[in-house]
């Protein structure tokens, strides 16, 4: 087995609450130099302390964002990253990088996770730097404050920020 | 042609002057995900002030590093990366992250490239939590000082090391 | 129309909860470049976590601390803040920066803002290094265990903060 | 009195949410050039957002892990560390420094500290490098998941663990 | 004398070796709220290790990029900044921030410089984001290596860089 | 023999070229909770690139600074910081942090340290929040260029500065 076998299957892990124009980009990176890539939306989070959509809808949203591309799963999960990564068999975790507070932390869990299933290996990727300031929890500040996210998320993502925010105001 | 048929071959920029283990931890962590590495030891660089080995002997000595292993090839470079890049058909840098200060300057270069040639990426990896705080110039350093480096360096590179600062010192 | 004519106005968002003699510092520096100041309350922040002060009281102490000050108004905004730039003709925001935290979400939120608004540009200033480790949540912190925090907040602001926290204890 | 009467007692502290084995670290590296150290534990944290255990379970649980070790006390402490420090007599707190995101929230509070009660002096300590990756808040969510935490925190830590999220799932 | 009338001329001091599109940004954004600026190019400088260009070079550079804005005005200049700015009667310094690192040395530049001078003040802006790459270093090493930067400086700055490799290579 | 017997003695290592306030309120904050400290001056340095003052100069400057305190003694060393400390059975080494970059740096020494020679600890203190923008570096750039380094260095090292710039103009 070449080792182009074994690592074939990337997870792209995160919250995607909801996936931005950042998380594509990796996603599109990623997909230079893998197979595969299943997108890890996570239940819970320690790191995002505020949720805005469930499980569900973040996983629909992924889903219709990547609805033309065949080599991208998505899936929930829930428990432990290694464990998911064993069960898809993926050695291979993919995480965005855009600032040094993300180098800090995405380092930290990159090691936990080493300690905790050797074998499965974190690669880092820097989004474009159009993308270098864009983040879940601003997307939702702004959509919650009546801004336009346009530039920051797709239609489909946006048109389910706005409702979210007019069913929550009604 | 898939993805994996690209990006089948990556390359390892860097001065390795020396190579340290913490450079080799790298090479061995890419490994598992890509088919072969060319690790490519610049001429010249504007990073690292002070220079110790020659750029052949420094190829010498991580051909020597990694004399057994078939998927490692070990080639000097003078100019752009990415036009080595270009050149050798590989879409895929590696680069390991250690601290912040690695963190910025890695990332301005990143994107230097991106811009250069759009369509090579660059990926981080995090190398094992023991080297961390190894640098090649703190080896020098030591070795200078007639410090120990058995635990930083391969055996063939802390000789030359020794022989290199017996020398200067005769 | 000259830029001075432009740019008259500046703004200085926060949630000022409460104002400190950081805050205070930063206004007084901005006044010495800009006509006219406008302290924007922010209602609702995504940054801070826990609030102390309601919006009504946090007006109120950062118009008693500036009461001498003709150059200052200060205002509740709720939205965005770019809205809140708009409507007063302000293409000036103010922003302090103490320590690489800061500057990593402050360059976020500079850069966001500029998407959404492009023409009104943020600048940055150094607190005097004496207000260099103060921040609004350890004031709030030192004064909700009984210490002193007579040297990081006006008296106005001081005498608010015990009010506070009698009243809470009671 | 010589300084080394003036500082045999050191301060250390903390949340211990729960105790891992990066802060015993820090303590048996401290107690090389200190007498005695108390292990502080904070009440309620600032910082910390959201706890897991009692004070009482966690001070026990510290008090478990040093229970040979004569020259460390541990006790509970609730208000400013500047006033407990004077309480016990002791001029010195220790702190473990991990990443750069520590180091900022650390010499914020050392300089507060300072102001508080001058001739209170913080230093700082490197932990082991393996536990450089290390956090309470990390161990927490690797519990919470069912996932191992042997190599992060003592047994008895480690059962308690245990106990309290099957306690909390039924 | 209102505080406009004091700030009208700013000054923006660096090495411009060479001027590249991201300080182009900078003078541009501060023009937005200033009346005049004076780029204050330094002969000497410590934090720039290795020149390329001199100082006539570097300045008639400047001038030709800005040759049809009549509100910059260049100049060389030696010694100390401060000095720079008193006889000139500016009382604002601007400062791009890029990076982490930018901050750090910017802060201490901007501490350093207030304790000499107390009155003049440095504003800090953030380029485009497209610029928060790019570094002048960077430029010379490139051009060094025969690689294009027409994406990152003028015209008339690349044809300088051009000859200038041109001249040292013959 | 009791940890403080064994660590009575503490090592402030360092270029002092020359020798700062930021240095000085370094070693008074140490001699707090130690009982001596030999400074010990670096004749050569990696980290610092461009020297001005002679290893003698340097021990002049701190012995003549720190004349009538008994409890601190000045030494040359030359070779490997641990080989020093284990010469004079010291177990203690500090170093003084003010910002990010220092922290990496630091932190890479005393990890390096820590593999060289276990058992010797280093210990990083803040210094005085007004000294947290100030370096060596800094002063001789400004001595230099003619300004006044009053505020950052003691009477005998400024008289020292304006001789040696005047010599090296003469």
């Amino acid at each position: 087995m070449t080792p182009s076998d074994r690592s074939r299957v990337a997870i792209y892990p995160g919250s995607f609450d909801p996936i931005t124009y950042g998380h594509e980009d990796i996603v599109r990176r990623g997909l230079d130099f893998v197979d595969r890539m299943i997108i890890a939306v996570a239940r819970t989070s320690t790191h995002q302390k505020r949720g805005l959509f469930t499980i569900e809808e973040r996983v629909e949203m992924v889903r219709e964002v990547f609805a033309g591309e065949e080599r991208v799963e998505v899936k929930a999960f829930d428990g432990l990253l290694v464990d998911f990564a064993r069960e898809h068999g993926s050695r291979l975790l993919i995480r965005g990088l855009r600032a040094v507070s993300d180098f800090e932390y995405e380092f930290q869990m990159a090691l936990m996770n080493r300690k905790l299933l050797p074998g499965v290996e974190t690669v880092f990727l820097a989004p474009d730097v159009q993308y270098s300031f864009l983040s879940a929890s601003l997307v939702r500040e702004i959509a919650s404050l009546g801004g336009s996210v346009d530039a920051f998320v797709s239609p489909v993502v946006r048109d389910r920020l706005v409702a979210k925010f007019r069913e929550r105001a009604s």
